[in-house]
């Protein structure tokens, strides 16, 4: 039967032990929406136009938020993260934003996480920055799109 | 017409002068919710009745969180928190935990982002412990339930 | 019956809320000890006649450690402390450097988890500069010794 | 005598005791300059009209610097900053950037180390950005602005 | 004549330079005990087997506290830990909690200090979820059981 | 044409992709100056003399602000840090503290963030320290002395 990996054979959580996985180049790509209002989206395009800039605020700090992923997630590894891209696409017609996360090392360990808590952090400062003028505001779909190396190999979600 | 109010007249990114506003008691209350497979609930059910607990763990990591929050979001202001309460509700007919978290404060600013942070934490500290043996997770549903205090007075989400 | 205060009715660990407690000035006075080898000793307070000075990098390193207390503690409150004292006794017949830490604060919770913290940090910090001559150094007897301020008056210990 | 504040009578260092300052509004203006190569400047200018920006970056990182100084700085409070404004004057003719930071609190110590902070911290995004076209760039001339609030009185610098 | 590592020549403390150190693998075990009042001892085995539970709470707190110790300790080098495991044991008829750390790493130092770190961190975590009924407690006994790896061979407490 | 290698083709930052670099052995020399009133030299210097010492409290605080680098500056990656060394030359003649840090790492990034972010952060707690009695003191000429390691070669500045 399966076992959940960050408790030992006596329920305890623990951070498991990597030591003897092999170092290999791993990607993880993650994903999540910002359901904003309309209006909310307009003034964030304007502002783009002009020299303030929501989106780029977020960028920065979901770019810094994968650095203390370790220092949020109890089990969590520490990394020597290699490479962070973090993206926007504006999906007008459902007011949404959607970010995506690629994170890249070369490690003992994935960086699922690491991709994930980008999204969160960017999506929380979209939300931080908004919320003056729309209360509304709704973070979600946060999920994995896609992890390669490691012993477990390719992931791919169905999205 | 309405500004974002982290900008200023001219655009650029800032922390918003709070120093003229007065200090009230205050309230927010967010939720969130986590989708993973049915088999991983009833993993986390059975951990649960021994002696780990995934919720326990996700519980300390999006408490510590909340102290974290003007580490993670730019604009957000140094807060003395005055209380945390985080809850976990299992839905097990859609196989989702949902985590609400609930801050307290006597402060000049709001703590919605800190609420909202605690659940972003809780929910990927869940997903990092199940991650071993679900990788379709997801997270979402992030958003404001409730808010009281301050100048803008209540606000009530739909739900 | 007493029930630890950290946890909820329902057993739930949180962050206790102390929105209606009063601002009263508070001091905590903590102390702990290092027992080191004679020799270490000596080369510690050689070190000190000479330009470094073992204990100076550890008072430097409680003091800061007190600000971090939040950060490690997961249900301590963050705090505005107002003042820090670290004192180093040595003892030399038996060999201990006695740490003593006085931590002050204006507010609703005291401070014997940041006077306890500096101790500690302050004695892993003489372990750690002390290490590659002395494996068998040892950390003790860390305690309050007094507290003051806040509704349950002074707290003396027996010492 | 004048003595060092940071040191006790007997010349350890500590964390001076505030707890009987009172609170007033307090403001510190810090400056600083980042030289860089005319062609690095016209890089930086380039962007800005583009979509990156590197000062845009840099005024978060220096944003979120301030609430790190009691990180930071041993020695230094911590506080509850109330407002941060980070300004960018580009000196073309000496190929200069200059940082000014404007600092906001109503509390018992003055923000002057933060301001400080917040000018160091971009000034070092500024160069890390640059690094990998010019290794030449310098950053100087740090220093207060002006201070009001508290028992000193306002200070004016000459400049 | 020994010197302590982390001074140079000249007396100046300093980050031992580890560069031509080699990679192995490294083991450290480190032990530390919570003395409580048998009252508090009672409650904490209670809430275990209701839903809180003091000892996973500082379990969490202890493992997240191994990932602090280069922001604590001042000369610690930033490691790249593979695993650690926390674990308590209570010695009813002493009323102690005995805390054990185990933490595992491929790398050029030892991970002494962060086994220690995480038995003070998880010690003081005892100390704050159960100070509010029990002022008396004393954290004590702290030292390294056990070190392999490294050029220096394996260390073994006479404990 | 060149390109600032923060930005990707469409002008995001991002965190440049380090993944196929090849880890050698680095080293990198930076330097700043503070600029201090004569009477504050001086009194910093009788306190060298004394038990407290601003130079020796300012060296734990640069060495622990090189651990901190990538938590300051947004698009820096976390490194291994191998070895730290911060002196102080002091000019009476011009009455400026020289700072000097030397950093070493065997890894696939330069460490010249690291060594400025020392230089910087050392510089700020000197100021700290000496506040009290000196409002004009600035800190300048922060900059590059030697890089070496990595593809690009040795890098000398002039001076």
């Amino acid at each position: 039967m399966e076992r959940l990996s960050h408790f030992d054979e006596e329920g305890r959580s623990r951070m498991v032990d990597v030591s003897d996985k092999s170092e290999t180049k791993r990607v993880a790509i993650a994903k999540g929406e910002v359901k904003v209002a309309p209006g909310t989206l307009a003034l964030i395009k304007e502002h783009k136009l002009a020299k303030g800039d929501v989106l780029e605020v977020a960028r920065v700090a979901g770019i810094m938020g994968v650095k203390r992923t370790p220092d949020l997630i109890p089990m969590c590894h520490p990394l020597l993260i290699s490479g962070i891209d973090l993206k926007f696409n504006i999906r007008d017609a459902e007011s949404i934003i959607e970010i995506v996360a690629i994170v890249k090392i070369t490690g003992k360990t994935g960086v699922e996480m690491e991709a994930l808590t980008a999204v969160a952090v960017a999506g929380l400062t979209i939300y931080d920055m908004c919320k003056a003028v729309d209360k509304g505001i709704e973070i979600g779909e946060i999920k994995l799109l896609k992890k390669s190396g490691g012993k477990s190999g390719i992931y791919l979600s169905d999205e």
